[in-house]
């Protein structure tokens, strides 16, 4: 009677992939922008599936502290390739990393990334050779945690109350927390790893305050890592994820460092006490631009290796049957609505890969013209609009990406049902790691507003006449052909062409609206900040509009660029950018419809549209996403298995990390005394204490007493009636 | 120079709460409904404070393990009061408890709600008295666990796999898995609690199936606890959240029961095998219902939670200066964007609760008149019309409530920076623990079908000119006028009136937009199920918008009902309800402007009003998070400490939950090998072995040897020729 067979799920899987409508190897080296990196991810896939130090079937499991022994091996592990390979592989290593052990990315992205970044960014020639020769580059002999954030202060660093007071007398900084919410706090690597740290401080000379400068301040003795005189650190303990990250708090009183601790690119201080400050504000743009880029790749990345397991498992699900006399239930993956849940989230991923792929190119080209500026060179001020585009182009992916990344987990979860709530299947680790995405590197509201900044001073410009050249921005050029621009058919609605107009529009729109508001602030007497205040919802609207476009125009230049040929590859990544464009004008439809861009019935048509792309999608849905090209050692996930061999891994993967125990681990002690209880019965006490009858027996004595004195004072009124009668008489 | 004192958050707050401007009690009698259950839930929540059971400011860091145990004990604890309080009140204390703890509120509710459940309603009148007996309402000697689902069958009941085999001879009933597919999979409390288990299996008599019904099968030896013959149990082990249910899987092998151990209130099965079913279908409506119910007020009450933590950290916490003369940095609560971000989901909580309350009425009502109901009853048919509606409005309340509530956990964690991803201040556990109630009891994509199902069927009756005579449906009335409906003018749009009319003419289109797309499907000769499979996506939307106007329209009813005072609690309400409205209006803007109920100015008008809302409730904000009335124990969370001292508790917390160690867990064993390494140096080897001047060598041999070879071809050529010319001569 049953249908079910064990190895029904694989064959499924295998007819999904029969005939795949396009060149799955083409369409992943599209995905990964060359075969080259392709390669390279591949064999960064297979050095850690066969690397006992990167097994990680039983990583569910684990405690806090077994992870964070783990993820040192690791370190170790990576550290070995950091002296062996080009920083561009090692980088590519990484990015992989993220995806496959998101904890030691950060754990090690604090020492490289954050630590040694500082120092890059800060030192003068001879303090970075100092540094080297210390050991930085292989962890020899330390490893490096970043000072900033305090209990009582994150994003504000201007606002950090950490002291640093520089005594003449011995030529060093007194670094001192004044009081709890000036201790350091959230510091990776100080709970356990870190042997100094990047301190942000306050300067302070002669009792004069010159802001927030970096102090590379010891912590432990690399030796015996006992911490150092006046260091206190503790260990913050449990987290939403990354359990790899040993996060800390560090209190410092009245520690001593030599003077040339302090980074001294910018400003320094002299033997004698004499401070000398930049001519110009510091371009510390560049730093941040690299996290940025790093969280916009993994947002794809994630994004992708969710939906790897949510689609795979819709095709090799079966639930319910869509017909009575069909043999088998059908694929969940067949349900219009199950298609609406993920196909668009699969385009929308697609395109995040083009818009890394681009951020990168932009990060690598800004960095180049930072590099190469020379002071007085004629190119500064070009190589300075062009660093404050990259930069809020990047605040605004990095926002929204995140964002719309860790809903594409949750959603996976979700469309996986109940076995997307086990830990076997990925997802509870891979959404509590990705969360913080959204907070640090500059919360994603806050960098949000900072792109809706930009883009109203580009507005500003634009309607002064000044041309943008950014491809972000340039649809401002024409405005009022772009704000009077009305989609003229349904043909045109289902083009890259028509679509990409419709974004130009829209983001032309509420970049105007938030604009205006500025104004509007600014004409009522506030200040420049009270007005960007005053406009912060606008502001963020006109973010959200505008990075949506953005990313479809991304995808469609890359749709572009893919030569025309008969392998299916051009033709199906059209319709993916088509899909992705048109389900972002349906979810953003209000924009759409209030700027007149579209008519009701058109947005009828593009949803229509939307649904059918979704069914289309759903086709070749398996080869696409095997083309993603993310290992099953990545993924970690029975549910999610290259083969569709899933009940059967699931099954043996939940056996292998719980054990069926010999014996009970509680039963003597709680649930046979529970199940075993005498209840109270409460009628008992009352009969064995004879309560209610003596209850009775006092009231009836009072009654009984009260009966007597009212009949003896009755008694004494007679008496005293009669005396006064005798009296009387 | 720095204005950071210890206490400064305890004045902001207390500063906060000086004068509010309504009366805090009688608005949080208004939230719980009436004086009586605010003043049990605060008995509760004292009780559960005081109760070293109920310790909670270790939680964070208890492994799966502990967790476990410690569920157990709080399980002991609350049978207690099972046995010695009325049944309303134990209702109440659970919903609290859900609030606390919600593992221990599935793992308790498991046996009382799902086991115990099964037994109400499918059991005989004597075999109900049986399992009383055998002592199901005080666990004395049992435990109970629910086996419906199976590893390859969640949702679909009809196609469990499992069977129960009728066996005459023995008169008993043989359980079976029959494949790897079927076995029992996510049973809460199989791993370790449970003693029997209701078990969904497929009835087979004399070879033939009669569907899915229910058998109470043991489990475990109460005495011993060992597994029965049979029985394999293993632990599901990890999973996103509640880890303090102990879910098994079960496969049985063959296990015998007697024929009694079915529950035979519907179907009968006679000692001859003969199968007696039931001449109607099953009214197991109720049972959802009950489920649906205690999960909106779940929603709204850890809605109500993971706010009353963002809004008062909100209050305390300072970064930046808006000013910078001013002293100190300016509270995040005050930056209109913060505002944006908690404000409306403020509104949204308290609108949830009042929803909850309602459905509460309504799944009271609805049970009443089911259990009154009398075979032949004349309100037959009536009942069942509420029932189906009741039904539908839970399915839509269920869906969009729980989602609401986890984004409204998420955002609140994400409006708390960096230390909302510490796990001591609750979000972390709240959304992992909360995340599984938009899968479990329907999926909620599926459960926002039903309902949108049920409202193309009310539009059809409406159509036909059958009066909708419920409050929920009733818009559906006058068609022609509601679809038709426009906003007079911006003051309409801020009166609860105006606000209502809105919904109810959106609400109209979005079902009359699935309705036609239906009837559309069924014109083309599809069939009802496949009509209602491809416009899933419309009848979601449908769905969608409905429920929303159906929330907005209990709250205006609930301010409505307040009595007009000068407590300001009305008033307040009154802003708070047309907040929600607007807000909803805006975040689903596209319905109101293509159904033309607003024009593109109007809803210009709404935003600028929900920003002023936004402002406006800022001003009261402590005040009403405090009658949400959510005591420091249930937050567990420092940063949402009612007295404001967040810090020095946050500090504190973290410290007692991570001593300082008297030694590093694995310097000795990891770090000091990693730090301490030696750099394998690439050229040394190359200089010991020497092989760079072997490679010379060896090529000059080479060299060598070709030469000398092409030497003595030279010279055999020579002499070949000096012979032939020899030869020649």
């Amino acid at each position: 009677m049953s249908s079910w067979t064990d190895s029904l799920t694989m064959d499924t899987m295998a007819k999904e992939r029969a005939n795949p409508p396009f060149d799955v190897r083409k369409m992943s080296i599209e995905h990964h922008g060359s075969e080259n990196d392709l390669v390279k991810k591949e064999k960064f896939m297979l050095e850690a599936s066969r690397d006992p130090v990167f097994y990680s079937a039983d990583i569910y499991d684990l405690t806090k502290e077994q992870i964070r022994e783990r993820t040192m091996q690791r370190i170790q592990r990576l550290a070995h390739y950091v002296t062996s390979e080009p920083v561009d592989d090692f980088q590519k290593r990484m990015e992989l990393m993220s995806l496959l052990d998101p904890g030691l990315w950060t754990r090690l992205g604090v020492h490289y990334g954050l630590f040694l970044g500082a120092i890059r960014s800060g030192a003068t020639p001879n303090q970075f050779s100092y540094w080297m020769e210390k050991g930085v580059i292989a962890c020899q002999g330390m490893f490096g945690c970043f000072g900033m954030t305090e209990l009582a202060h994150g994003s504000n660093v201007a606002g950090l109350e950490t002291t640093a007071h520089f005594d003449g007398t011995t030529d060093e900084f007194v670094i001192h927390t004044p009081n709890l919410g000036a201790t350091k706090w959230w510091i990776g690597g100080a709970a356990q790893t870190a042997t100094h740290c990047s301190v942000f401080a306050q300067l302070i000379v002669n009792g004069k305050r010159y802001g927030t400068k970096t102090f590379i301040v010891p912590l432990r003795d690399p030796k015996s890592f006992q911490l150092l005189p006046g260091i206190n650190i503790g260990d913050i303990g449990k987290k939403m994820g990354r359990d790899g990250i040993d996060n800390g708090y560090i209190q410092f009183t009245n520690v001593r460092i030599p003077r040339a601790y302090m980074l001294m690119k910018h400003t320094q201080v002299t033997r004698d006490g004499e401070v000398r400050e930049p001519p110009l504000q510091q371009l510390t743009y560049g730093a941040l631009l690299q996290g940025r880029t790093a969280m916009v790749a993994d947002a794809a990345n994630t994004a992708k290796k969710a939906l790897t397991i949510s689609v795979r498992y819709a095709a090799a699900r079966r639930q319910f049957k869509s017909d009575a006399k069909a043999e088998l239930e059908t694929q969940i993956i067949d349900y219009p609505i199950h298609q609406r849940r993920l196909m668009p989230l699969v385009a929308q991923a697609v395109a995040f890969g083009y818009t890394s792929l681009e951020l990168q190119r932009l990060y690598e080209e800004t960095s180049q013209a930072l590099e190469s500026l020379e002071p007085g060179d004629p190119s500064l001020d070009a190589t300075i609009e062009k660093l404050k585009e990259t930069h809020s182009t990047s605040a605004g992916l990095k926002a929204f990406c995140t964002w719309a990344t860790l809903e594409t987990i949750d959603r996976s979860r979700q469309a996986c049902g109940g076995h997307g709530y086990s830990s076997y299947n990925a997802f509870a680790n891979m959404y509590s790691d990705f969360a913080v995405h959204c907070t640090w590197e500059g919360d994603n509201t806050i960098l949000a507003l900072q792109s809706g900044r930009f883009l109203i001073s580009a507005f500003q410009d634009a309607l002064d006449g000044k041309k943008q050249v950014s491809q972000g921005t340039m649809y401002m050029n024409d405005l009022d052909k772009v704000l009077s621009a009305k989609c003229e058919s349904n043909e045109a609605l289902d083009t890259l062409d028509g679509i990409d107009r419709g974004w130009a529009t829209v983001a032309a729109h509420a970049v105007k609206k938030a604009s205006e508001d500025y104004q509007a602030c600014l004409k009522k007497g506030r200040s420049r900040e009270q007005a960007f205040e005053d406009c912060s919802q606008v502001r963020f609207v006109a973010a959200s509009v505008h990075t949506a476009g953005y990313i479809f125009r991304q995808f469609r230049s890359a749709v572009e660029r893919v030569e025309k040929s008969d392998d299916g590859v051009r033709e199906h990544l059209e319709l993916l950018a088509k899909f992705y464009g048109l389900w972002q004008l349906e979810e953003k439809a209000a924009f759409f419809l209030r700027s007149g861009f579209v008519t009701p019935e058109q947005l009828d048509f593009a949803s229509a549209k939307v649904t059918e792309y979704c069914a289309k999608t759903r086709t070749f849905a398996i080869p696409l996403i095997d083309s993603f090209a993310i290992s099953d050692h990545v993924l970690n996930s029975p549910i999610g298995r290259y083969d569709g061999d899933i009940y059967r891994e699931y099954f043996r993967m939940v056996r292998r990390n719980n054990p069926q125990l010999k014996e009970h681990p509680y039963f003597e002690r709680l649930i046979r005394p529970f199940i075993e209880r005498q209840l109270p019965d409460q009628e008992d006490f009352d009969e064995a204490i004879g309560i209610d009858d003596e209850i009775e027996e006092i009231k009836q004595d009072r009654e009984e007493a009260e009966a007597e004195a009212k009949a003896a004072a009755e008694d004494a009124k007679e008496d005293a009636k009669e005396a006064a009668d005798e009296g009387k008489k």
